[in-house]
């Protein structure tokens, strides 16, 4: 049996931001507990250069969305990147799992050789379905995904792999 | 057009563990400019209850190497974990990248339905060939290669998401 982009797609998606979501509450519940401005950890980063925690989950929503809408042929939502609270954040990934709950197995099975269309470092780049999702958007989702975690964790907050992987 | 279970994991994971190839080499690059024993880098961790970026690289090695076995139906091969030096973890990589290359596609094709047995926190489990690739051989894989380049960032080595995404 193989796999068909759909099932490769929208719901690992889902099941990851759901996972992210529920980190996301334990960091909220850890900073609460020991009167952490939520606005530390959200801000907070691995490396000066590098991403804070609320773009690292506004990224990994991007991703997601992004990859569904592409694969099916519908347009992209839009959302303002303007979160800074946990709470706020987790609306930003309650918002992109509502957008990717509308999307049918239907519209993106077959999607594997469809061609579609990206902006990489400026330039407009035509890749193949299949190489999009295994190739982008899959490393650059759990890479975003992963380095929130990281970042919690970095930070103090008590998260295992059993957090991130879920019950798949 | 359908995924086959060969092109959702071999070649994927063979690149992604070539670019953490890369990664290490620029990081062994840092150390040797900066007069930095290795040793500090390959035992540099994100917490103290996380593991080190030599065990991060092991374990992305063993996800992968585990997961086309157990798909193809072969031994997995056992690899000490012994590694020091960045070229002890290249060499690591090269190990598992030349298992990957062993295995044919006819093997994992098929594979989806499969039963895969693990162990999971001590107790013996059995999940079909489909969830064990893509939710949890994916999101254990890049977790970890992730959190390797994230322990490297963290401590200044100069690297990009191009890095890590590579040419799919």
């Amino acid at each position: 049996m193989s796999l068909s982009m759909y099932q490769a797609s929208a719901p690992r998606f889902a099941h990851t931001l759901k996972n992210l979501s529920a980190i996301l509450g334990k960091a909220q519940a850890h900073a609460a507990a020991k009167k952490i401005d939520e606005q530390v950890l959200t801000s907070a980063r691995l490396y000066p250069d590098m991403f804070a925690l609320a773009r690292q989950v506004q990224i990994a929503c991007d991703t997601a969305k992004g990859a569904v809408a592409r694969l099916a042929g519908v347009e992209i939502p839009k959302h303002e990147d303007t979160e800074k609270t946990f709470d706020e954040l987790k609306e930003r990934i309650a918002k992109t799992l509502a957008f990717i709950a509308t999307v049918q197995a239907a519209k993106i099975d077959g999607s594997g050789e469809k061609d579609i269309a990206l902006k990489l470092q400026g330039k407009d780049v035509t890749v193949k379905g299949m190489p999009y999702l295994l190739g982008r958007a899959w490393p650059n989702f759990y890479f975003h995904v992963t380095t929130a975690y990281n970042i919690l964790r970095h930070n103090g907050v008590e998260l295992g792999k059993g957090d991130f992987i879920g019950t798949p």
